[in-house]
């Protein structure tokens, strides 16, 4: 059999064992609705209130500010859309990043539609934002922060207390997408000052479909999905019962995991980019070396397209990305290495790297090897495509 | 063991096992994100697409018209709320009913807080709407109707083709939700003519955390969820594989087996509703007997409150429902027995009793014999509370 490595735990991850394990039972046994008054019903009730105390204690929140959604895009358009237009007596004006993840930016979109104005706010050549900038994009009107806790491409991890601090001063609600820091930076809401963080099961070894957005107590924040009384009334619709236990055994792993979880892929991750610094010529690193999730490595290739290298390697069994999943079908250059200032030539031979807790040394060795071997293939080609004229 | 009898296969139904055995690899082995390009990727991809036929084929669909959500609430949401939006050039009037599940009542009721008129149409005492009342309520300015398929209280079955007919006659666009109808009634949304349609996988025997909406080729809507480019752009999302995958293997089930489902679980409801004929004074069948969904039976026992029943039911391992399950806990009457005409004592002392596939003819026994104890409990303790002038 073909050896198969996957490094795109950004995109998604598995669900580990121990997680199905926990939410088999909810499908056919324990199966009963949750708003029901008998029994099973409330045993399934009970289940999500286990679940929602796992998830608020990885980032230390009180777990009645915990609200479960169907994704963090969910998470993400119903904090910022319905968080502006709450305070539209205020103003009508919301700052957020230009390396957003498009659950932002599309939400961004939808606002300025409504006759809302986003301010995009840049990044330096390290993908972070500047604070003064922050500062000066504040208006009378502004009602809105939002900026991602950690990059999906590059990694880089914002100075989120900072910026709450400065949102606080204001009278501003602050809002991060913690989607892709979850499980990978020790969180804590209180410490952090944030009023609004979205995160997501599927990128910490729990299931896809199940989300959460935490709400801190006082803020008020309206429905975005209206009908039955779930949710203490706050997100209608069945729970999705057993996705909820998976996000919330997934959550309790990630908890009690951190640390040697962090120091574990940190360390494969310098390893790999170590290797790939001494093996192949022409490549540049994306991003902060020091403020960056602990998994992500994001390499240009020069001279070659990173698309073609990704099949290749795909070839080889292994998994990696161009960009985020949510938009790898897309032609146009990611727009978080634009921000960044890279040159669209260079965005182009990019590859993004996520190491994860089933990685291995020898995982990593195989996909040197196949990088070194497949590189050179393309950047032949390359040579010969210039050479000839094409 | 206590004997366990589920009668409330309208709120939710266990995940057959056929269907969990479909979804287990795309929790731990075939996890690709479906928008990653590598082969793990695509392998969820078309994983996806398989399901989106086996779910556009129980209900005569074309796949391109079937996107994925996370439930019948959201798909509810957003038809309704989408579909009156995107159509406020032409007016701001939308049609429903006073019987809807209360993911149709609430966006109502936030179109209506957007400065949208809605009109409630009442129904008669068998649950079924008028449709010279629908015809009279069009106005130049109404944009959409949405009327459910059955009802998920008293199981009444909507005249829906005919609904369609006049919808369509006055260039409105016509939404029904379909959730307790699917597998439960033949639907072929070509026949009806329907516009957009809802439906859940919860209530087939499939996963809790996914429903879909049909959206006919040709109509505008745009999307609810704002982020990556998901279901062709129209829902954000990382897709929840395992859901989808789950789904679709129950609608392929459903739609095999949907003539010997109707006939086996309308021939134990009808068995059910016989023996609490005979055996129980003072009762009452709420709904129609003809047009009404094979499982369902709504009985009002008088003089007795349904909560207090269902309690006693559950202490001898019985579930049933006092209503829908999503507002089980509030203490407000049924809106739809309200709405049937049925006055507040003796909507209190209603209980639905929905029959599904692993209901056996002993379970009912059983039921019966439970009921005609815990009645006569009850109304010993009524009469004694009147005597003594409680």
């Amino acid at each position: 059999m073909k050896k198969q490595v996957y490094l795109d735990y950004s995109a998604t991850t598995p669900v580990k064992d121990a997680v199905l394990k926990k939410m088999l039972p909810y499908f056919t046994q324990s199966f009963g609705n949750p708003s029901s008054l008998y029994t099973i019903g409330q045993e399934s009730k009970q289940a999500i209130e286990e679940a929602r105390e796992q998830v608020a204690a990885l980032i230390g929140a009180n777990p009645k500010e915990i609200f479960f959604t169907s994704s963090g895009t969910e998470a993400d358009n119903w904090a910022v859309i319905e968080a502006a237009e709450a305070n539209v007596k205020k103003g009508k004006h919301v700052i957020t990043t230009a390396i957003e993840h498009h659950a932002l930016l599309h939400s961004g979109a939808y606002l300025e539609k409504k006759g809302f104005q986003v301010t995009y706010l840049g990044v330096d050549s390290e993908g972070m934002i500047r604070l003064e900038e922050l500062e000066n994009a504040i208006t009378e009107g502004t009602t809105l922060i939002s900026v991602m806790f950690a990059n999906n491409e590059i990694g880089a991890i914002q100075p989120v207390k900072e910026i709450a601090e400065i949102a606080k001063r204001h009278k501003i609600l602050f809002h991060t997408d913690a989607v892709q820091a979850l499980g990978n930076v020790p969180i804590d809401v209180r410490e952090l000052g944030v009023d609004l963080l979205s995160v997501s099961g599927h990128k910490i070894y729990g299931p896809k479909g199940i989300g959460a957005l935490f709400v801190r107590k006082g803020v008020v924040l309206p429905s975005h999905l209206h009908g039955g009384a779930q949710e203490n009334k706050k997100r209608a619709g069945t729970e999705n019962l057993p996705g909820i236990v998976g996000f919330g055994a997934a959550a309790e792993l990630a908890r009690t995991g951190i640390g040697e979880h962090i120091s574990r892929v940190s360390g494969l991750r310098d390893y790999f980019l170590e290797q790939v610094e001494a093996r192949i010529q022409d490549i540049r690193i994306n991003g902060s070396r020091e403020r960056r999730l602990p998994g992500n490595a994001n390499i240009t290739f020069e001279f070659i397209e990173g698309e073609a290298l990704l099949l290749l390697l795909d070839l080889d069994g292994i998994a990696v990305s161009t960009g985020s999943a949510c938009s790898s079908a897309s032609l146009t250059p990611s727009h978080v290495l634009t921000a960044l200032g890279i040159p669209a030539e260079m965005i182009h031979g990019s590859l993004r790297f996520t190491v994860g807790d089933f990685t291995t040394k020898e995982d990593l060795d195989y996909t040197v090897e196949c990088l070194v071997k497949n590189v050179e293939k393309l950047r032949g080609i390359s040579s010969v495509s210039k050479e000839k004229g094409w």
